[in-house]
This record gives C-alpha cells, structure tokens and sequence, in this order.
C-alpha cells in the first residue's frame, strides 16, 4: 500500500533506515569475535560489519581498486539508488561509464564509515551484548578507525594494493589517513575539500549539532530507538546550522537572496517569508529521514578529533615521510569550512617530505559542497590526474572493460 | 539570603530579568492609550513604554545629545552596572569621561529596543488587554519601528535634534534607519559594521537559531511563562550558532585552536574535551540568564526585514538624497557576518547622494564582534570624527561640564 500521508512517509522511510543499519541493502563483510576492530579509543570491536557498494570489476591482476571516501553524511551510494530515500547515487558526475571514475576501467568500492548508520557498525546498530542499539554505549571512533575498518574490508576482498584513494571533505581526512598510515596500499592519493585537522571553528559548529541533538528530549540520552522516539526536531536544527557552512556566503546570495517564498510581501510573522528559510527547513526535515541522529553525534565526533599531524610531534611532514604515493591536492576558492590554507598546509607537508604532488585550487562560488556538484575544473583535473596515474601504474586502458 | 546552588542562581536571575520587562531598573517612558506607536506591519501598538538609560548632562540648548543604538542581545545599560547580570556597562570602552563619546561632554541616551526585553515593549511585556505576557501575540516589529520608538523618546525628552547617533551590528542597522527617515533629527552618524540589509547567510544563521529555540518543547509556543517553563536549551544552542559567527576563524583559533579543557588527551566522549566547546556552552548558558527567549525571536527577525533600499524602488541612495547628515562608516578586515562589501555598499550610496562621509575598514583579527572590544584604531576614529562634528556644530568643548 503507498503511504498515504506525510507521517506515513516519514515512518516508512524511517523504518527503512533502521532497517539499513543492520541488515544492509548493500553487499556486507561480518567479522565475528576472532576480528575485533582496534580502536584509537582503547576499545576491542566484535563482531562488527561493514557495509559497501562496489561498481565495475575487479581485474584479474586486483589492482584497478579505486576506494571513495565518503563524507559526514554521505555513505556507500555513491553510484547507485539510495535505498531509503531511492535519490540517485551522490557522486554521479564523477563515477560511472566514462565518467573521470571511469565503472569501465576501474573496480570502485565505497563503504559506509564506521559510526555510520546505513551497513556499517555504529550506534544504530543492535549491539550483541544487550540486544539493544548501541546507542552511546558505542566506542568513540576516529578518522584512522574509520580507515582501519576500510583497510580490513580491502583486505578480505584480496586487493593487495588499491590503484586510488579519493573522498572530499571528512573522506579527504580519510584519504590523508590511509596515505599516512597505509603507504605502500594507496598508488594514488586525492584529497578534496580536506585539511590536515578539524580547526576551531568547525569543532564549534559541530558542537552546536551535536547540543542541539541532545537537547532534544526525544534524543532521550541516546536511547530513541527503545523509547520509540526520535530526536528529528534536535537533528533539524543541526542539520540547518551544518547546511549553511556547505554554502558560500555569494552562493546564498545568487540562490536565495532576499526572495520571498511564494509571497508577494512579508507577513511580519515567524514563517518561512524568506526561501532561504525554506530551504533550509527542508533541508533539516529531510536530512533527519535518511540519518540516526547518533550516528550524527559520532561522525562529527571523529572529525573534530581529526589531527594528523599529532602522533607525528605536530609535524605534518613526518606522517607522508618516504612516501611513494602521487598526490593531487583540491581546494575550492569560496570554501570557508575548508579553506584553501587547509590544503595549502597539506601540499608543503608533501612538498617537505618529497612526495609527488599536485595542487589546484578551483574557482568557484559553490563554497565547500562545490565537491559534490558539477565543476567542470575538478573534472578535467580528477580525469587528467586518475589517466596520468593509470599510465604509471601499467594499468591498460582495455584492461577493465 | 545568598542564592546557594547554580539552579537557585537560575531563578534569582530569571525572577531579575522578567521583573525588567515591565519594571525596569532604568528610566522609563509610558505612553498611553492616546498615543499609540504605529508599526510597519499595520498594527499599532498602545500601550507601550520605552526603557533608557542616560549617562552625562543635556545643555540648555539641548544640543549635545548622543544616541546610542544597541546590538541583537545587548541592552541600553551601555555604561552603567548590568541589573540582572552585574556586569559593566558593554561599551564602557567608548563611553565615559574622557571617552570618545565623552559624557562629561555629551548628554548619551541609550534605550532599550522595542521587542527586547529590559523595559521596552516586547513579548515578555504584559499584555494589558489579557494580563498575560504578550508571547507570539506581541506583534512583529522592525528596525524602523525600533527607531519611531526612539523618535518618540527623543521628542519627549524634548530633544529636537540629535549630535550623533551611533551603533555596531544591529545598532548600525538603527543608524542608518535614523539617517534615512528622520535626517534632520541626526547631525552625524557611525553605522559600525552594519549593511544596508540583512544578507541571505544571515538571514539562514538567524532562522537557525529561532528553529532551535521554537523547536525546544518548553518554548511552549511562546507561553513559556504562563507554563512556568524556559526554552533555555533551544536558546543557549541558538546562541551559540550565533556566536561563532561573531568572531573570526583567526580569533578562534588564536584563542582556542584544538586545545584541551582540563585535560591532557581527549577522552573519547561527547564532553567538552576542547576549550571551544566549554567556551560555547558557557556562551549559551548564561545568555539564557539574562535573555528572553520571545524576544530572541522577534529582534532576529527585525533584523532580517532589514532592507533599507527596498522601500526607495531599491536604489539605496535615494534613501539619503539631500541629507546634510555627515557619516562615518567603519567595518573590520575579519567580520564576516557584516563584511566590509557592505559597509561600502552603504558609502557608495552615500557618495551618490552627495553626502559628507568618511569610511575606514579597521585591520583586527576579532571578526564582527570587534566593535565591542579594545580597537585602538576605532576609537581613535571615533574620537576625530566626534571632535570634528561637535566644532562644525558648534560644541564648546567646556559647555557640558
């Protein structure tokens, strides 16, 4: 029966999404308690899962891998229908038949992070022990957690070597993390929309999400899911305050401006008088049906925990020393949550450690969701970078299809 | 008795506050029935009385007046001891003997803004014709009707003309309404980090933070007082979006960077591990003290009305044609919430009019927040353009002592 009104949506896709978290529409690898998952936090975590789609084929050779890394609130669906929300995959314009990702060439897997709550173990999915959520009962991850639980995915699929690791924003983090800690399985490195750590002002618009989530009574400490409620108004408003940070301040401007929404004046009321406003209401609403708002609470969490250059005495240059892997560095000029400066940082790092890398820094208005939408320049750059570096590795152009 | 416990604190400082709505510590003005405020959104308001504090002594010719206009969240108690908080006055640094705005000069003026919530008419005010608290019934006011409210002040204090009036933020926003709409009440003018309106990423962070309050159950859609509730968590998380966009990602970083709060390494939970977030939510819980909730969402959303031009077929010049009112304008290198763009936008408008202006862009890593902080350079400004203004009106430098 379709649903027949906004609630029953809602419900649905609710339903669907809780779904996701522990039995998957997406391929998934179990590790049993003979696996545990080392964490950055101390922890041991068994069993665990992880979910992930792949698109093209793997040569006989394994190494045409290409890993995405995805974002905060992204996941595994980089290519493919959404299985809660049925949206097409989010980085279409970079992945598919001759697209710079080229499907026909290339054999990419994209996982949901750990803390993530579509496949992968997070604090929406049942924990053994209890047979409840995990809830906050779930470990504190990290960026190299995320990375470790990829490299175990990698490893059970028998790639010895992936060809390209790729991601923007928190998947840029992941990107830096695998070429720090894992050199010798990344050929090809692509940080985008990235930084070498979670500045101040970031760990502080997290921090607001995460107070307004968990002031949220229905956020009920953690325990929604039992109580049979959900945190979604707390989530909105996070959701909101994150949205505007996505932006630039021109890009508002052009989209948006002062416009009023489907009104010929304003109504010296509280409603939606501007578009703005209302988009960034939908915004919230809609992000709140596709995303457990713990998982929110634990993904910003192992942002803002992100410093690479930490267990290096703060010297970034020693985490990529003697590294063989090519780099090419992307930053976007209208980006304030990840300026151009973060990228910068990275690229002398490389440069001090000698590694092989490029940099650009594409125009734009689009700020840093300029990642996900269509950007001629980051195209051409990607494709050019991804071919130059195919070359290099042997990878024959017919090899894949 | 001395308050013993934080929660007892709460209530001594709440019980303060909403006693300030109707009953302020200030001077107060009561206009009654008969002389009604008319607002831009039709309705008029009667009665209402307006709050102010003055700081300095009129002369006999009642030449020497300073108004000054206050910010979102700030209050006429500009150089005089917080009621509810305590605390000195917020412009104590431009204000006082000897200060730029010199009161043993100048006879200052500042008063509370209509919608707010120390004494002037606003939602926390009672409603006389139902004896509760007006809540959402108070009806939406604009930053016009703030200053027709201060016409009306000025005129009873049988002001006919005032030397200067002068603001940041919002204040600034006053500034210009006052230049626009009553030049021959205004000698000089200091817009400080203003715009001639409220730009679209403003308008979103604003719609941020009336969302997490409205979206606070003890908001009780706006008859939290009757309930005997407070939506204190929606407002500290809105407070706290907001403040993060009153400083720099420079000043964020110089003050708090990624250091630790009480502690060596971070904990691997959802505590402030970092000073930003201790910072922040020190900044949303005391605001709640000495704020009201209602009025949060009423102030914002005159500020996003804002749009000078609009009514002069939006050519902004037309909004100072012929004034002799003579201006100077000053915006910060690192405010991004009102950047220098539209401090110039306001200068070139100024300019096409053919009006006296000045304008400085002061070089500070404080953001927009700057104007409320030891900016030698503003001050020195300051003091040039007031001795400047008070010689050309003829101000003895001894006639207000």
């Amino acid at each position: 029966m379709e649903p027949t009104s906004r609630d029953q949506v809602d419900d649905a896709l609710e339903a669907a999404r809780r779904r996701e978290a522990d039995q998957p529409s997406s391929a998934v690898v179990r590790f049993g308690e003979d696996k545990p998952l080392r964490l950055d936090g101390g922890a041991q975590l068994a069993p665990w899962q992880i979910a992930y789609q792949t698109y093209g084929k793997l040569d006989a050779d394994k190494r045409n891998a290409v890993l995405i890394c995805h974002a905060l609130t992204g996941d595994q669906h980089v290519h493919s229908i959404h299985p809660v929300t049925s949206k097409p995959g989010w980085w279409n314009l970079m992945v598919g038949p001759g697209k710079p990702i080229d499907t026909e060439r290339f054999f990419v897997i994209c996982a949901n992070v750990l803390g993530g709550c579509m496949g992968t173990t997070g604090p929406a999915s049942l924990d053994q022990a209890t047979g409840k959520a995990y809830g906050l009962d779930f470990p504190v991850v990290t960026i190299a957690d995320m990375v470790r639980s990829q490299a175990a995915l990698i490893e059970h699929l028998g790639i010895e070597s992936l060809f390209l690791v790729i991601g923007g924003s928190m998947g840029g983090m992941q990107v830096l993390d695998w070429a720090a800690h894992w050199p010798d399985k990344v050929f090809a490195a692509m940080p985008i929309a990235a930084g070498p750590r979670h500045s101040s002002q970031n760990i502080a618009f997290h921090e607001v999400g995460r107070q307004a989530v968990m002031a949220d009574p229905d956020w009920r400490m953690g325990r929604y899911i039992e109580a049979g409620t959900s945190p979604k108004k707390g989530l909105a408003v996070a959701r909101m305050a994150a949205h505007i940070t996505y932006m630039s301040e021109l890009s508002l401007h052009q989209k948006f401006g002062r416009r009023l929404q489907d009104r010929e004046a304003v109504t010296f009321g509280f409603d939606s008088d501007f578009q703005i406003e209302s988009y960034l209401r939908h915004q919230g609403t809609s992000f709140v049906d596709r995303f457990d708002a713990n998982s929110y609470l634990y993904v910003t969490r192992a942002m803002d925990y992100f410093d690479l250059a930490a267990e290096y005495d703060g010297v970034l240059a020693k985490a990529f020393a003697g590294t063989k892997t090519r780099f090419c560095v992307m930053s976007f000029t209208s980006d304030w949550l990840f300026p151009t400066s973060q990228s910068r940082e990275v690229v002398h790092a490389l440069n001090a450690a000698g590694a092989s890398v490029s940099f650009s820094e594409i125009v734009t208005d689009f700020g840093h969701d300029a990642f996900l939408l269509d950007e001629p320049e980051m195209f051409a750059i990607a494709r050019g970078f991804i071919d130059s570096a195919a070359r290099a590795r042997g990878l024959d152009r017919k090899a894949g299809r």
